[in-house]
């Protein structure tokens, strides 16, 4: 199955061309293409689509700015195009794999310096390479009383999260909002620093986001139009004081109430994280598996799931939030928060004492206070050896909205025969609805259906008024394709920064759906 | 004096010809050339410099999207430059005064229409020509619980301030970063709409502000790339409680302590607002003037001054901050502000009540609950019939910073004969040092010496690694080029950016130092 292609529209003499001229700049070891089980690695292997689709013809790995300006020369060179990734972990989304098959994978993983922390002004600066398990480890060996917002999987990088605009559970957990500071290679080698890293002696690189004159760090996220090398990120001091606590609500129906109920404690932060609603089965999955109560074929059935919910002492639906700070804000803010949440009928209420050995409410209660780890990743196996997607749309907080869409999409998933495995991450204004679309990876035909499934609901989400924020490879034309208003103003744009940044295509071409002229023709 | 200027390389026919088609799309009355007097409340009356190399040759003030679209149609063809402005009272700054003489303003007032203001989710989407004022009224008139965070000047515009980056003092004093959503008019006459926006049906166009892709709003902050028609700003809950406050210090040195104090209890959010330091004069400038204490010329003796803070009972130094929540927060959050200030020897502590009747913390505390005001233009009178050019420096949030910051800038001032009027505004890790450079607007000698002043003060918060956020018209070169890293590598992205979003160079040439390309080869 191992394919090792071309770029398109590069002959094989000059691949082999580029190839040697990337190995002299970054060594022998540094560019893989002839091991095949090495280059595997960066195949998705997770996709629910053709892993040749994504498959690259190479990797390179520098270690360095200047060698990244090598091999940036060599790709302009010989028009090999590159795919940028940090610490190739963006499993549910592709991996460390390209958009388009061909591609050499830039990767940066050696990169991995953590530049700077500075516990005066709580942040720290970071090479691509260095993953949130790196920054914790750090933090903790020095003992630094600070936190870093992770994703939820420890081995994700901190640089790459942040530039696909990744969220987490603290009250950082807007990644891209606390980032200040970047350090980009461009297309045509040329080294930027953003904002008031640009100025001399630069004292608040790291401290005020916005700079002077047009503030482009935004463009470098979700994009192709550069190679972070370095990014600032603020850390949030440990409080005196941190209880995570967790509601759950026994009906399907009670989103709606739920919902209500969240938002107004959200938008005045009485509830100051990341906070989290999460189904039944997301919250099971992390401590048995779907075949220790339903042996058959398709949905689950509601018995069993009453008597999965009964045997956990979980909720149709789950919240999580925390408390944070000295104890009489904490019993302030609670008796608030309590009262608020009674108002759902059969609401019950938990805190770590009551959740001993409980492996979902363990996760949760580290991600809230900045631990990162790997439980979460272990719910793939809800089904054996498991792979997923995600679709995850964007949505007002609402109650009205949260139902539509629960019932919408479980209603959906049922009809293909798929469990709903669903979450509601509410930011500070925003709701992502998370869909976790677990297959197994050996099963096609299961596959050709979470593949329809996922299309089916893109399209009915669209209609409704629901943009996706993030999205795996093979849906990123799909999902761009409906940020289409006035005859898609916004994607022209986006084509424009790209023309004009990098003329010759090199960088990424077709993330987020944003493609250099020559492949825009065909 | 006025000058009726012709935009550069634009012959007396094509520009009449230009007016005429102007005209036409806008009505005879919304394109003024030929009335001087209402030309001339185009120019930056407040300047410290040639008030004529800032005049522009007309004015043209579109009421819709379809007007915009016509102006910026014949501004192509006849390559005639526009100004945006959205109110025009970006006085300091220049008022409504283009960069570059001969250009014809672009004057969105008549866009003026509060769209939403949605109470359930907190937020409004307004048009340019809408005030802090006007947003404050309507929220009056119909008992809305919510605050928008306004400029110190009520007549602000609230996109123009935002698209600024101008800073207000509640907790959501960072305006761009509580912005959420885009309209903007490209060069060529298309429709962005930014973020969510982009979706068809968009339901999270205000309550998410990053989309899928490249994230674009903040390329058209503080320059050129297109004119903003619409923006959401999100408003903060009325709190249930508020409580301001005041602590004097007495010695001009505090300020090394006061700002050690400060950093810690702004990153824990203990003092969730844009908190200030204010210095002796700009304090007392509220409430006198200085003639009323030194009849001289030059600075103000330092006896003066000590009779003055003695008279208003004021420090040397005056911080400000407020408390904001339900009762018991605001006593947990007081006390540990209380006990931190009461390190720094002579601290004394005010609220509301003690100080009755002061125009100084009455327009303060107004400000840190959102009400918009006039009062701080009033420290123009410090003077006589002044006016004022801002210096506001970004440094971190240090006492040694702070203190050294202090010290250069007083002493200069000081061998200028200029009276030091400062304060510190401490964002959530950044810090604004804004000095306030007031001056008597009919006196020529007097506004040479505060524009060497200016250079001088540049040259040197330059060197030691302090940054300007933003700055009047004449010095925009000036500090565009103090971001000058690499070769001036972020300059030329931008240069970038505006050739591919402007080719024929007609949105705001100069904004923030960006030129577009025929300016940038003289």
């Amino acid at each position: 199955m191992a394919v090792n292609r071309l770029p398109e529209g590069v002959s094989a003499e000059a691949f082999a061309a580029a190839c040697d001229e990337m190995r002299g700049a970054v060594g022998d070891k540094w560019l893989i293409r002839d091991n095949l089980q090495h280059l595997n690695s960066y195949r998705d292997s997770y996709t629910p689509g053709d892993i040749d689709s994504n498959a690259p013809s190479a990797a390179v790995a520098p270690k360095d700015v200047a060698e990244i300006q090598k091999v940036l020369a060599v790709a302009r060179k010989y028009r090999t195009p590159l795919w940028t990734v940090s610490t190739g972990r963006n499993y549910g989304y592709g991996g460390a794999a390209p958009r388009k098959a061909g591609c050499i994978v830039l990767d940066l993983k050696r990169m991995n310096r953590i530049l700077e922390v500075n516990e005066k002004h709580a942040y720290a600066v970071v090479e691509p390479g260095v993953t949130y398990h790196e920054l914790y480890e750090y933090l903790q060996r020095r003992d630094i009383k600070l936190w870093a917002d992770p994703a939820a999987p420890a081995w994700g990088g901190v640089v790459g999260n942040t530039a696909d605009r990744g969220v987490g559970y603290t009250p950082y957990g807007e990644h891209f909002t606390v980032q200040c500071g970047m350090q980009v290679v461009l297309a045509d080698g040329s080294v930027v620093e953003t904002g008031m890293g640009a100025t001399a002696n630069a004292s608040t690189r790291n401290l005020y986001k916005y700079g002077h004159g047009a503030w482009v760090d935004g463009i470098f996220t979700q994009s192709n139009f550069g190679v972070i090398t370095q990014m600032g990120v603020w850390l949030l001091p440990e409080p005196p004081g941190y209880r995570p606590y967790m509601v759950t609500f026994p009906k399907e129906d009670d989103i709606h109430q739920i919902t209500e109920v969240v938002r107004p404690l959200k938008i005045s932060m009485l509830i100051p994280n990341a906070a989290v609603t999460v189904g039944l089965i997301w919250e099971a999955a992390a401590k048995v598996s779907k075949s220790q109560y339903y042996a058959g074929s398709g949905v689950m059935p509601e018995s069993a799931r009453r008597k999965m919910a009964t045997d956990l002492d979980i909720g149709n639906w789950n919240f999580y939030g925390a408390l944070y700070g000295p104890e009489p804000i904490m019993d302030n803010n609670w008796a608030i928060i309590e009262e608020s949440f009674a108002q759902v009928p059969g609401a019950k209420f938990y805190f770590a004492e009551d959740r001993k050995g409980d492996a979902a409410f363990d996760y949760r209660a580290k991600l809230m206070r900045g631990v990162p780890n790997m439980t979460e990743f272990g719910l793939l196996n809800w089904l054996g050896p498991g792979s997923h997607i995600d679709f995850s749309p964007m949505s007002p907080v609402t109650g009205d909205g949260a139902l539509q869409q629960f019932h919408f999409m479980r209603d959906t998933c049922h009809e293909y025969g798929v469990d709903y495995i669903g979450e509601f991450l509410i930011g500070w204004r925003d709701m992502h609805h998370v869909l976790m679309l677990v297959f197994k990876r050996d099963d096609e035909a299961h596959k050709r259906t979470i593949k329809e499934l996922f299309k089916v609901l893109v399209g009915e989400a669209t209609s409704k008024g629901y943009g996706e924020y993030r999205t795996h490879l093979d849906y990123m034309d799909m999902i761009s394709g409906t940020y289409n208003w006035n005859n898609s103003a916004l994607a022209r744009v986006n084509q424009s920064l790209k023309d004009v940044l990098d003329p010759n295509g090199i960088l990424s071409p077709g993330k987020s759906g944003i493609w250099p002229q020559d492949d825009r023709k065909g």
